[in-house]
């Protein structure tokens, strides 16, 4: 059983979503596919806006960050609001879809920490480095996919297939059987139903 | 210990929360103040909207329809979806502005079920009449409701004081201490919130 896990450096509901699914997806023997994308492109082909909406529209921005808040003191989360915002997650993504899936979740909870505990910049590739190091990857290794034409062109792909899935948002949560769930709150709904297929698996339908 | 219950007629996500609230609130001994007010004139200062946002971007709206499906059968909640949308909720809306807080809730879930169960006008004052006759309220007695200035301009207040807010969308709960809880996902958080002042009611901070 998988589900698929779609993510995007810059978002801010992504970091409590990256730091509970593994052990939410272990708890219901699901394992974690982790799908870096882009979330820029798909806000301005679908919604037509060139920054976050967060940005964009102020009143949603204040209700997101105090609600971040809470959200992640509600799960035990340490959180620094970031100075800047959104970030750009270009060089994070391109290094995660260098990794196996195996080495994936380590690199990537240590980058949301560095944006979202740490307050580093996380495009900065001395602060990539560091979050390598600390995953326990090989950094020399895995900055060379900040040049690779391959990998550009495999996340451009992947940021294409995102969009053709329906995504507009991060984090988003796809079932085996296609199942399309957007935000941090709904991660448990999508780990049952990529374990039953419903959300209420004690009835009958 | 109170709760403001600020919600749209023609809110898609405020349906379940509607159908959900009372039980909730009192399994927690939190009063729900029933409070309508129009999204319509928020969508348009806020965001510079003219149609539901559902209705704008086609990718949130069809993720929309097929998660609040979910959402209702996760509830054991009947759901059917309407022809119309956003239904015009301007009238249901005076209509529950004139009733006092103890009759709001059997004629708002009415109101409710009319549309998003059995797919009818709710702008069309027989289906309104046919709601307060279900909630046990005059129906008379309310339709003045409709021609009253004063509720008009009670309704504008109201919407007003909603910006002020901070509200940008509905269903929205507000702590007696101030809190925004934004969507029906957060309606356990906001009543938590109001017993605890915190998500963690168990920790010490």
């Amino acid at each position: 059983m998988k589900l698929q896990f779609w993510f995007e450096f810059a978002s801010t509901y992504s970091y409590p979503a990256v730091m509970r699914i593994e052990k939410a997806a272990a708890a219901r023997g699901v394992a974690v596919e982790w799908r870096p994308f882009l979330l820029g492109p798909l806000f301005h082909a679908q919604q037509g806006l060139k920054d976050s909406p967060f940005n964009v529209y102020p009143v949603k921005g204040a209700y997101m960050w105090r609600d971040l808040e809470r959200v992640c003191e509600k799960h035990g989360l340490p959180f620094t609001r970031p100075h800047r915002f959104p970030q750009n997650g270009l060089n994070a993504a391109r290094i995660t879809l260098s990794l196996d899936q195996s080495q994936r979740g380590n690199f990537v909870k240590a980058v949301y920490q560095a944006n979202f505990v740490h307050d580093r910049d996380i495009s900065d590739p001395q602060i990539l480095h560091a979050a390598a190091r600390r995953a326990g990857v090989d950094p020399l290794e895995i900055m060379a996919a900040l040049r690779s034409e391959e990998i550009k062109s495999q996340l451009r792909d992947e940021t294409g297939f995102a969009a053709d899935l329906g995504i507009f948002g991060a984090p988003t949560f796809i079932t085996p059987d296609g199942e399309v769930f957007w935000g941090n709150d709904r991660l448990e709904d999508a780990l049952d139903w990529a374990v039953h297929g419903t959300l209420r698996p004690g009835q009958t339908n």
